[in-house]
């Protein structure tokens, strides 16, 4: 399978999308890359890797480039020889897979709407992460593609979410909640109040509110809330994350803790930290589009991208957009 | 100071109120609290109390009580031998200095309104809970009066947070960021972006927005979002350090990690873990009502009541109300 990775996308490109591209494509024989960028910028990144997988990394030439700051619609449009458009495209052609971006988020949710397009029946599109819970994944939406929501947004979320989960995780019919702030009936604002009416009517496995407490304790397999709240708990988690690691190394070299325990602890709470780093792990979905759109984390690295890369994988062996089609279809 | 503690407000009423009291009185002789709530279920918890602490704890009986999922107002209004709305109307009459209440946040916050009445000028009020950053503490509002909010209200919250940290921390122009689903101006939506350029032009230390990853890691004063955002990330703060503490527990089972090493790791990884329980530590100031009100985590327990009592003691010392009362009516 060819993905489009937007070489030119994210804090550390274009180095980290190319050696990204490298990594996925040396783990998994039927991975291949098309780096799209600035060929002149690429090329040095991918001179170095071994010939079995540079065969399978080839570069796509796109002369300009969308930044962090850059208006998304406008700059989607304008910008019709970007490495972020020009990827998208290859899935609207149908030349790659899917699509894999590290840029500006709004632009990515733009180019999936405007360039790969929504499937009929979908009002906004939602990013989709999968989030740690001490009772295994929770699969979050919206986390930043539709800021401000109506109750059919996080309706049909629901269903989107509930369809995905149901392919990752085998659950026939998963759980979904609604993020609020409180268990109780009376608590959320009138679009979450009407949204839960919605989904307590639907043929979904509804189960109510979920508090953000509940959130890493678990329990609910779909967890819907409106992009600006979801963006906020993914961002804060990985803050927290960050906060955790430098209190615990700051606390080892405070109590004189014997080196030898500190040494053993350490991996561990290195793995604990690390699932803080929700995007870092994999990358989400751009889900509601026609084509498979993937986000990674603005500051991915090398291991993030080729984990963003084995979320497209593995979106595109089950089928995911399909599956939503043909939901919303019929 | 005699402040008027909601005895039967919280998951554990009337105990843990009952034994913050004692506690809080204990730590400060110059704390009083009169206990109000059903008399035959608070006496029994403060017969075995010392001398010196027995006499500063009274009860003030009140024969209803307001139940989590009651309506906030309307069981405000009807329900007017409530503990918690005779706790208020002790601080209206100025019989107490301050009232604290773990009970439903909804009508601790209508109580705020309609019995210790707005601040002159004050459209809504929010609460402010300190939140531990790597920087030191920042100062979050709204963690749940408001749910949703107008530009004008976010630019209110700003004014009295400032007000606040700056008697808390001795800073003499707090820094004050908005909330937002990233820092480039195009981000957050058109109430979030209207409050940003009321706060640009106005008198206050304004440093743009803030964005979740660095609440943890800090560097701003006060950081102002409305209830529904500011609940949703105190709440999954909270279940992150759940999650971390159970799966630390995990995994020193499982590595064998030498018991010495794991005793001198955990009262470290305790102290860590105690700072996401941003409620625990303390208790969140209603600002924006005319008298001291002061909301307890729900799920508080003694330790957590007697905090609240300490913040509404030092929020009496700063004379919080008077300052913002000042700055609002000039």
């Amino acid at each position: 399978m060819l993905f489009a990775l937007d070489a030119m996308g994210g804090d550390n490109a274009p180095e980290a999308p190319c050696r990204g591209a490298i990594l996925a494509c040396g783990e998994n024989p039927n991975i291949s890359v098309a780096l799209v960028g600035i060929r002149d910028r690429i090329e040095r990144y991918i001179h170095d890797a071994e010939a079995s997988v540079v065969s399978r990394v080839s570069i796509v030439n796109a002369s300009e480039v969308i930044g962090m700051g850059d208006n998304p619609a406008s700059s989607i449009r304008s910008k019709k020889n970007s490495s972020l458009r020009v990827a998208i495209e290859m899935v609207r052609s149908r030349e790659a897979t899917g699509c894999i971006s590290a840029g500006n988020t709004g632009a990515i949710v733009a180019g999936g709407v405007l360039v790969a397009g929504r499937i009929k029946g979908i009002d906004r599109p939602a990013l989709a992460i999968p989030i740690p819970s001490l009772k295994g994944l929770s699969l979050l939406l919206d986390v930043g593609a539709t800021v401000r929501c109506k109750p059919i947004n996080l309706f049909q979320f629901a269903h989107m979410g509930s369809i995905y989960m149901r392919s990752l995780s085998g659950v026939e019919r998963p759980s979904v909640g609604l993020f609020s702030n409180g268990a109780e009936e009376i608590k959320g604002d009138d679009v979450i109040g009407e949204a839960r009416e919605m989904l307590a009517a639907s043929s979904l496995n509804f189960s109510g509110f979920v508090e953000g407490n509940l959130l890493p304790i678990g329990g609910t397999d779909v967890v819907v809330c409106d992009g600006f709240t979801g963006n906020a708990l993914i961002k804060f988690g990985e803050g927290i994350g960050e906060f955790v690691k430098t209190l615990i190394r700051e606390e080892i070299g405070k109590r004189f803790i014997p080196k030898i325990g500190a040494a053993l602890m350490m991996p561990a709470l290195r793995e604990i930290w690390a699932r803080f780093e929700y995007e870092k792990n994999g990358g989400s979905p751009l889900l509601g589009v026609d084509g498979i759109v993937i986000k990674a984390h603005g500051n991915s690295g090398p291991n993030a991208i080729a984990g963003a890369l084995r979320v497209a994988y593995s979106f595109a062996r089950l089928k995911g957009t399909d599956l939503i089609k043909e939901s919303f279809e019929s």
